[in-house]
């Protein structure tokens, strides 16, 4: 088993972004556990905002998934789950997003969910894909930092806007876990769940946590 | 991080039922991750099947999950989460419940989830639980393999049974997804996926390897 | 018919509680109908607040109900509806929850239910149970006036802060019906009522109103 | 309060159906608590089969409801609710509509709620009525028995046809509880539980049953 | 196909509304098109406010579409639809409701949809009539602009009134699409969308353009 | 607004498929409304069957979009609405897709809407399509004739495939309207409808219905 491998996608070129996901995933990685493996999408945008930055990348993620041999798993490591039913024609392997993965995962750590967006148009989106997914009873807001992906950079400004969005979605959405709804800010959940006291999701951790699982027990892979 | 656990507790008193599920966590186990430790209820019934033997567990599993000074997380192994909230205020450490890690871990690996109940008596107390969770728009079907928990021991004819409902589930309620409606039988997990070619879900394993993850990022505890 | 009786439980031990309560039903009896009396709990705390209180009372309230030969239905009278499923398991006769029954009968009586809860706690809690009932589209809010079960001795205040919460779930969250989250607040009802110009339901007299009626038509107890 | 009545107004024409709903109410009519009288449409069609028929009663319906100033409460009798809207606008005493009644009661006697009609062409129209109640959720089938109003003169036949429904929605849509899709079947009621062995439910006993409790407490009207 | 109609029914016997809703159907008539015909309902009150306005005009609006013969597909001009199930039994031909066809219409051009009304007792019926077309969960907001129908001859007021509802639907409520609650507005529709910038729907145009193309493909009409 | 246009663009590349749509146009194409063109997607497979046919006709399909400077509406004809997101944030005029228009258009013409699909795994992504539109209530059932898009040649094996699946949508799962899954269906319509006797939509007919309207009154394009 020491052998296999999950491969976490991030969809956007940024070696920046890529790099904290992979910082991020430090924790659960294992000894004798599958290997956690970073990829950047070469094609990608810098960022992941807007439907034709979503639609960009859907088949050059999807190609990169088939190609992939060695991997066990897969990870789509950006919040609106680009090309997840293609991923999941095209492959056997288990395939997860990281929104449908933090959303379900949150839902075992509290009554109700709240997102952390970066971006006001991203909401729409994400009410769409929330109901899709059958789960938007359990949403209690989504509400945008109004951060751009790029302004990710500077730490100090970022986490306060994070900290403010998730404190109005506890104290006035009720919210209480929360899910940051981007794929590059792991570095602010601990800060953030010792803050607000409340338990905070980092999409990505969660959904590599349920892909080492499928790993390790061998699940087979879902139909699309 | 190696020295913390997550202590899976058997409602039961079933040493049969506490063994098997400590045999499928094996993969699970990983050197360097958190020990995985299965405790079961010296005070429980032989197996719970009725409204009464949930509730005659609530209070002495939740004293079990307060003592338990070493344990970073908790997994409740009955698909009738008894007690989950009791044991969510009892500790600000993170409690998964099977029957709700079973079925959010499903939603990853399915559209429409098929559960593989015991018995018929079940199904009610089932569906009031899914429509808590607000996540009934996600069950396909609910049927019950017919099983008394004792029968368990005649692995051939619980297999039969269990691969017969699997597959209405499947054909007639178009399940793509299953999840074993209670902790003692993921042995039978690894065959059923290869008969009926989509996947199973051991709710034990999947709320297992919730908690493992958890432990590793170090998820506070929700409120109850 | 008329030595058929309807049995009240308070599930905490609140000498006044049980009074209050018994006083509340005296609009509901009749000579040549059944017979309402209220019993109070012994083994149950001074007032149910947590999930701890309430998964202490639910054993000793069932069997109260199990050896009480002579009653012909049953009101549990706390708000949590504790018990309600084991209850149900436990007997042939039918059972009335008060957060059930409250909320069912107020629907008759508007359009849009608010809550009047005592403690922010519980709002979760009824939440998850008004989901489970599948009543959730109906209910307008749900706000606690904050105030400790035992303060309700002091009508004055209780009357202050349970007309501003009835103010606001009727003025900002368009509730046109109230319905009172607490078995003891009985004694407030008229005047809120009267206050506020919409209806509100105290949930232990509209359970008993419910349960008069099952008596009379001889319904068969439910399934668990 | 013993000078209080509650006004039980069937909007058909039949003095067949009429009576049989007087001697329904028999049980639940008790010296000291409010008399129950049963009025008939004089101006109603022979029986209330299409959506002509509903739009037809609601004007002569509601005219008899408010001249009617001896009346504390009032109840619509027949499964189709007609005029509840303006008979609550046109009053501020309180007005049950028997299928609304009907239904809310069920849903304290069991978990899913199956409705016998009497006519296919009334189960889209019960549809679009639970809908709007938000109460879909709970209903497990409505299946007609396929009787013509009049036809219930035949009271083998009836009771055949209706234990046939009952079964099916019982055996193959999970029905706990059965409530009768029109007013004037409660003769039936009592065999069809002991034959089915779950409770079945006469609307219109429901609804006076609420409604005598709304008397002696002293709701309010509702809103329209 | 030049010689068949859509006749659009205005249920109230103001001559200005329905010369404004003729007027507001120019841009829909077509030379070779079916032609586009308005009627007043002689018997209808001024306006249709309340519940009973809405009863009393169901049979003679029915009356009138089961006579008028030379019409291929008609449409109710009422937001509360009044008589729309009636109507479709009445005969075979389509019958759009301006309140189903706008809202349907607006689905399409937007995400969260906002119903600017007339007078606040509207809201609670709208609800009801939502969720029972099992619209609701798109319904992002409801709010009453308070104008009586009659004022609407102050352009100006009337103008600036539905403007401020209009950006209370759009800013608080995250509507990204409107629809008029009356018939009688449609002159207001460009100026609000132009300065509100989402699209405006006026629900008779949108009737009136579903029943053209009905009209046009032949469609049956649908069952009651 | 004589010289405006409707643009239809099928997605696939199949002369056949997009003949067939033109000629299905014709009785809602008018002298003096908005001309309605039909474009082929020359980059498009030569049907639309798999996930990835989907996600490959997005980018060229939104590329045509954008660059159509004439089209005043456009109409995406293809059941699964490829790209209808991507579309409505390339352009502010209406874009309207075939699957939302033909279900929106048909609450209007029947209760409970039974879907004729081509193939099986076309189904689940519809369910989820559905859901993710929140009319998922109002679906009576989804069923494949099972049919490749090629084989649509065979017009009477088609047809007769077809009418079964229809006639299962109608009498077992309560479909009182249909909608064709598919945009080359057209010429079965009246066919289907006359021997089933339930309205029968054509998806592209109505999404052109509805665009036409769109251009004739102007309604600004919606936000993505």
């Amino acid at each position: 088993m020491s052998c296999q491998s999950v491969v976490v996608i991030n969809p956007n070129s940024s070696r920046f972004v890529t790099r904290g996901i992979d910082d991020a995933l430090e924790p659960v990685r294992l000894p004798g556990g599958p290997t956690i493996e970073c990829r950047m999408l070469e094609e990608g945008p810098p960022g992941i905002q807007t439907q034709r930055d979503i639609e960009q990348v859907i088949l050059p993620l999807c190609r990169l998934i088939a190609d992939e041999r060695s991997a066990a798993a897969f990870v789509i490591a950006c919040f609106s789950d680009p090309g997840i039913h293609l991923a999941r024609e095209s492959t056997r392997r288990p395939v997860f997003g990281i929104a449908e993965a933090g959303v379900t995962t949150a839902l075992n750590l509290g009554n109700n969910v709240g997102i952390i967006s970066i971006l006001p148009t991203a909401v729409r989106r994400h009410n769409r894909y929330f109901r899709s997914l059958g789960l938007d009873s359990r949403i209690a807001g989504d509400r945008p930092a109004d951060l751009d992906v790029r302004d990710l950079v500077d730490k100090e400004r970022t986490l306060k806007r994070m900290t403010e969005t998730g404190r109005q979605l506890r104290d006035e959405d009720g919210a209480d876990v929360l899910v940051l709804g981007c794929a590059g800010m792991a570095r602010y959940r601990i800060e953030l769940e010792r803050v607000l006291e409340i338990p905070v999701i980092d999409p990505t951790q969660a959904a590599v946590g349920m892909a080492v699982a499928a790993v390790q027990l061998g699940y087979g892979g879902r139909s699309a």
